[in-house]
């Protein structure tokens, strides 16, 4: 006995997916993913219509998505993040039904409490065995942590894992467990290794970002946070991971002997676990190969789930324990409310990913931003779209100065007793302005495209339609 | 923020328990376990009544139940297993409600398909983090799996971790999740070490057990699954025990590379591991200190929870890969049908654990049994009590024979034809009955004290009142 089903079109039918339907996929092979067309193309031509999409991030490489919404094989779509492309074409106005946007800890809340049911989940596993045990840490297509997929596992109807590396049974390393997996379909590939994971993610060289960069260490060193047992996590941008490479010179220096890195993981977190910045690595998804190599063999760099790293849901997840965040943000209010959904044109081309989780569980929330982009101020009166509620943010920092929260006074008063440049976010939202100008509104449309739901699941904000291509 | 509470009462009041409910335990610290005793007592300190334990096993140091269940604390007990000090007093009537006996796999399923709810899950942990992730691998009362408690966990409304050595933030190895945990409280101590496990466990001296042991291997050789891939279950029974290392000595001396052992795991199926029998050991428990030891320092040597072991609820379960297992009985019927539930006098002593998990999966179910134990054939028309059907079971290794399912003839051609001694069942009871005469029949009464649930949902059995101590 085993479960070895030949096709992914015989596995769908064995599914009985039918009209009207849930279809779930992961996003840890990221633009070099495969699965995802693979599936959707023979979903259309099985002739299933009208189902849902709930996908943990969507990027270019998933455009033929847009001729499975204008055939009416797809109408609804749920994902935490969209890169431009099916951004652009969703802000256009092609779909009928509203993008369901949810975070990255709200979306395995949503498919535990029923809110959101997968009726089939298809797990792109880089190795798995005949009878589904899988994992994202070896074969051809490894990419590390499969944490995003492991509560579609546990709570689809219907599992499919599809794997283009067959192991003996018991592929003892599992992700995710042979118990929650209903069908394995072996194909060539499931994912460009070129896409799936980068060879190496790299610091900036930007003065600009250097320059925030030593700034956002500053602003940690000062907060009180930067002791033994310190926990964090950083982003994959440029000036995040020069922050991440000036803070570990900094723990190395101090002898400060930090407990976890958190998140989505790169090479340089794990130079801070090797270097013993931290005890360990907690990881929902890996970034480069560094990233793969480490938590393939060093069991202090753990695989977490979903759920475990951000559900607010869970009885508790990793990000409640968690000290420092650094993220970025496309836009940011005088309110310190963070837009990461569209662009400067309203334009969606992002999404929370784990932005809000990890803002809202830190006890320090750091955005790092330039003060203008493309000759456009980031600092604004009110972002066109709320990611993340400012409620939860404590500290901009820019070129050009930080700007603190003012429900984190003691917080501003640390900053300011440490000699940083501490301004009001209306002055910099000013000095922005001074160069750029104040921005047009964006052009938009009363349609909404998409519902931007925040992790309590409530909906937060609406993006609206863009009504011409400025 | 973190779910520290002050004592074992406080939690029981902040998880809600009330009359009626139902709480949970598990059995990985044996007959050394405190914590089944402390929450009971302080249950019964607080007036809570007419509650249902569901404890995946009972042992001889849960004898205060007697009083809880005399009181009306404890008005049902659901169980896989319970020794023989409980048994007597629920073979006497003592307990209104009929104790409800379930399988190691049946166990998991019901609570995962919610015929069985947990209220309040209790965790006895050698190790926990201040948010719940916790282990049985290190801390002073170390146990090594805590496979059995990982569905109450996940499926309780509320989950109390109890432990006596608190780590710090986060403990990476979890065998349990935060996710799951609402509460953590600390104890000087959840067990005796000594009652834990096992020192070690021994292989038999007894010519007969040898003997028996012997036959095992050369039917398993016979049996044509002895080849590169092979998987293997047995138990700690001394014959069992011998048969493991028989076997490994077979293995190592053609060169045969195993795939897994399976189930409670000794030292025996570490030494298999380690001199390269298995690739891989899949443990749902650790009967012995050399156990905790690998399972704690060797990434081979695998922790499966209750499901993943053995839940017919799965979409499938490591017992349903394997090849062989060898099983004990306290009488086998001529059907092949096993009794583990009572003893000679009807008496409760015992209850089916993996044996009807295993024997259906595995491909060779073989029961290794004395032809006669205190003067009492094992071998009987009729079983007292139906534990594992009769279906499921391939062959009897005695002392004096092998009696192969008549269901199994390929089997029986296998064994002849390597020159193993293949009797009738009927034979083997003559046999039996020849030294020992034909036992009475036990006295039982009218009453039900236990119904017998197969890991199907079914009533495969009921067990009586036993009327008098013979």
């Amino acid at each position: 006995m085993n479960k070895l089903v030949s096709s992914i079109k015989q596995a769908i039918l064995d599914s009985g997916l039918r009209d009207g339907m849930t279809v779930s996929f992961h996003h840890h092979l990221r633009n070099g993913d495969y699965v995802l067309n693979m599936v959707m193309d023979a979903i259309a031509e099985l002739k299933i219509k009208e189902l849902t999409v709930n996908a943990s991030s969507l990027f270019d490489t998933h455009r033929p998505l847009k001729e499975h919404i204008k055939n009416g094989v797809v109408t609804t779509i749920q994902t935490d993040y969209m890169s431009g492309e099916l951004g652009r074409f969703i802000s256009a106005g092609n779909m009928v039904n509203p993008v369901q946007f949810r975070t990255h800890g709200g979306r395995p809340c949503d498919i535990e409490n029923g809110k959101t049911p997968i009726d089939v989940a298809f797990i792109a596993a880089p190795a798995s065995d005949p009878m589904g045990n899988c994992t994202g840490k070896i074969g051809s297509s490894a990419c590390g942590s499969l944490g995003y997929a492991i509560p579609d596992a546990k709570y689809a109807r219907y599992v499919v894992v599809i794997t283009d590396e067959l192991k003996p049974y018991p592929l003892i390393d599992w992700s995710i467990p042979e118990t929650d997996v209903d069908a394995v379909v072996t194909v060539d590939s499931i994912g460009d290794p070129n896409g799936i994971v980068s060879g190496t993610t790299k610091i900036t060289r930007d003065p600009v970002g250097l320059s925030m960069a030593m700034t956002a260490v500053d602003v940690i060193r000062a907060s009180g946070l930067l002791k033994d047992g310190f926990s964090f996590q950083t982003g994959a941008g440029g000036a995040s991971l020069a922050a991440a490479k000036f803070l570990k010179d900094v723990m190395l220096q101090e002898r400060i002997h930090g407990s976890f890195g958190l998140g989505g993981i790169t090479g340089y977190m794990v130079d801070m676990l090797n270097e013993g910045c931290f005890e360990s690595l907690m990881d929902v998804q890996c970034f480069d190969l560094k990233a793969v190599e480490s938590i393939r063999s060093n069991p202090r760099h753990r695989e977490i789930s979903a759920t475990h790293y951000a559900s607010p849901g869970a009885r508790s997840a990793t990000v409640d324990s968690l000290d420092v965040v650094i993220l970025g943000a496309t836009q940011i209010d005088t309110d310190f409310n963070i837009n990461v959904h569209t662009d400067s044109n309203g334009q969606i081309m992002g999404g929370s990913g784990g932005h809000s989780d990890t803002a809202a569980g830190a006890k320090l929330a750091m955005i790092i931003a330039p003060l203008s982009r493309a000759r456009l101020p980031i600092v604004t009166d009110r972002v066109t779209c709320i990611s993340t509620p400012g409620s939860t943010i404590d500290v901009l920092v820019t070129q050009k100065g930080v700007a603190v929260n003012p429900r984190n006074f003691e917080l501003k008063d640390r900053l300011v007793s440490a000699g940083i440049k501490v301004l009001d976010i209306c002055e910099l939202k000013e000095i922005a302005e001074r160069t750029t100008g104040v921005p047009g509104k964006p052009a938009l449309g009363e349609r909404i495209v998409a519902n931007v739901i925040y992790r309590d699941g409530t909906v937060i904000d609406t993006i609206r339609e863009v009504r011409e291509d400025v």
